[in-house]
């Protein structure tokens, strides 16, 4: 499973008031404590971004990649802001782009083969799954389960229905599949919310989750993470497997 | 999911030691303490029993029984010992003989239907799945995942095998799981236990098992089942769903 960090994000205070200030120590440090953990993308979401988006990216991905070798998932509605932090980013990015609209797809897409990044894209456009881009995420929409049960196991069922697509659709690759994992919880009461996330996760993977965007500081949620991979014996085993 | 409490077992000192005595206390407590903790069925394991293995079946079924109202899975090698418990039993019982040992089951299997029990057996005979007995319940052989790695993987790939048996072989109805779930934990460091318990669990409730043989006062275990039926819609959400 593909580990995606989501603690940098413009809605936390901490990163809110470090952008403001350019001030980049916080997010650094950040990156570094998610990398460490076992994340393998670091999400950036630096949110609409309207005023001077461009070189707020350039200078979040710089300053993070310059201390932490860690490829970043880029986050923002800007889409000018997007194709500047993939103009400096290192490695590959992955463009987490978590909506439905297809003029923005549009150009995200070839944004995304242009860079080699990674995209994230709801589902299906009318076209059907574009097959041009090796890459390509499809993202699965976690919705509430305290606010809307029957859509989170419908989700379950969706992630094998997709997975299935490659037959269905000749595809060249699997699609890939990601969620936003921390959504099922929300609503939920703050004692509910770990067990949920991780109890929901292992389902997803035992349905043929490729990746999720958690909180890799989440002990008990990696816990459950290395566990599955011991279980289903894609690492090896020994008793200091957590460690 | 149908929970079977592992508790009561003549390798155990206090079940031992009570059976000896025939002090029916501390195992009535036990049968207990598994009920209200989610136990469906309270396993009873007296062991070979060759000496009075009637007389001690029908003591231990009689005690529990008068006390608790909960449905035994009696499990011993003695079959006439087994015959004698089931005579006692009230309710639905369980025939828990793990064994692939063709002669037994071809007694076990007819005790089954005599007295309308269910029956736990070892995956498919020559005959195929008999299809005479409606409960009938099916074993995936857990191994420790310390020794046997794979193997612990190969058992998820079967039962999802076996949930495709109905159509495969035209039986009346799904051939249903069992697993005895500790296996695949024993020989790990016990601070590894409830972590592999439960997410291999978790896995095969994903994989479509339909019963096992667990630890019911492992809280952390009975919550990831709880969670497991909130997140798969079947039972309905509330903040409270844990109490």
């Amino acid at each position: 499973m593909l580990v995606v960090g989501e603690n940098i994000s413009v809605v936390s205070k901490v990163v809110g008031d470090a952008i403001r200030d350019r001030n980049a120590a916080p997010i650094i440090e950040m990156a570094k404590k998610q990398k460490e953990a076992g994340a393998d993308y670091v999400d950036v979401n630096i949110g609409p971004a309207t005023k001077k988006g461009e070189e707020l990216m350039q200078w979040i991905v710089k300053s993070i990649q310059a201390e932490v070798d860690v490829p970043l998932a880029l986050d923002t509605k800007n889409i000018n802001a997007m194709e500047a932090g993939l103009e400096v980013h290192k490695g590959t990015a992955m463009i987490n782009s978590v909506t439905g609209d297809k003029d923005k797809l549009d150009i995200l897409m070839p944004l995304a083969k242009k860079y080699n990044s990674k995209i994230v894209g709801i589902a299906l456009t009318e076209k059907g799954v574009p097959p041009d881009v090796d890459s390509r995420v499809e993202i699965i929409i976690v919705l509430p389960v305290a606010v809307l049960q029957e859509q989170v196991f419908n989700s379950i069922k969706a992630l094998k229905v997709f997975k299935e697509l490659k037959e269905l659709m000749a595809l060249p690759d699997d699609p890939r599949t990601i969620v936003g994992l921390s959504n099922v919880s929300q609503s939920s009461p703050p004692e509910l919310k770990s067990l949920l996330n991780r109890t929901y996760l292992l389902i997803l993977l035992s349905q043929g989750l490729d990746s999720a965007i958690v909180d890799p500081l989440d002990r008990e949620l990696m816990n459950a993470v290395k566990t599955y991979n011991i279980l289903t014996n894609k690492i090896l085993y020994a008793h200091s497997y957590l460690d």
